[in-house]
């Protein structure tokens, strides 16, 4: 092993395994990291999901509370619902003509680790003094944030990561 | 309450508490979101950051494994280093120059959870087949992902997250 490798491995979080060792062996096409970013990658599209999360279906409400333009609002709103991230529902109030609403999908649910990771990520390296608003658990009131845990239910710390191939698995 | 509100506080996935309730009532400035995707908000960042993870030090192998430009990569590792999330340390191979690498500092490398997060949720919506690569569990083998933890320790389920002002913790 030469000397560059032996830092690598030294230095790496998450260490390679069979055919993905050494890593210049492999290309890293279909990686689900890219995926999600080419899905809801605009900084504009995470701030309109957190609205959603804090209960906002309409239009109107996501120009607001998300702070873009209405222009912006449109294109993105439409995006994620073209990736079924959000569904368009048709609502009507009294007197009103027909309109449509945007409700979170489950596959734009799940997306909710990604932004709470970002929150707390935010909250203890930009803010030193604490962010202004802090998301908790209802039951107990301590803050949430997001560990990492394996599918066995072991909580996974540094230095206990592996990247396998798939077709490896048992 | 109107119909509107009561539509909210039913699809919503985090409740608003106290002076956040109703969401209308104040704006998101500051919010760690944003300033998390200020920070890191480019793919090409993210793509990066992956490589770092996977023990990629030096700016030839960041350009060749995150699949990225040289002008590129050397925005966005000047950018990661200005904010912090790596640092520039000089080496030199035998009978070379002094050149530098870059190594991921802890507020890097607390970026992870942000990543196994999306490549979780890129790896179940999609890739129905799973992803080439899996990350998982040094020790016991099982795939990894993230799971909301409040920080008195309890599991946080949906329906569970609330909202609330900072300056109204205990």
């Amino acid at each position: 092993m030469s000397r560059s490798d032996t830092i690598e491995r030294m230095t790496a979080e998450i260490q390679m395994t069979g055919r993905l060792d050494p890593r210049d062996g492999w290309t890293a096409d279909c990686c689900p990291i890219a995926g999600t970013l080419d899905t809801v990658g605009a900084r504009s599209a995470f701030l309109l999901l957190r609205e959603a999360y804090y209960g906002a279906t309409r239009f109107e409400q996501f120009v607001q509370r998300a702070a873009v333009s209405e222009p912006v609002a449109a294109a993105r709103l439409r995006e994620m619902t073209e990736e079924r991230l959000l569904e368009r529902v048709p609502y009507r109030d009294d007197g009103q003509r027909t309109r449509h609403e945007y409700r979170l999908t489950q596959k734009g649910r799940e997306l909710l680790p990604v932004l709470v990771a970002m929150a707390r990520w935010g909250d203890r390296w930009l803010f030193p003094a604490g962010a202004r608003v802090e998301l908790t658990h209802a039951g107990c009131g301590s803050e949430v944030g997001v560990v990492l845990r394996c599918d066995a239910g072991h909580d996974v710390g540094t230095g206990e990561l592996a990247l396998r191939e798939r077709r490896e698995a048992a």
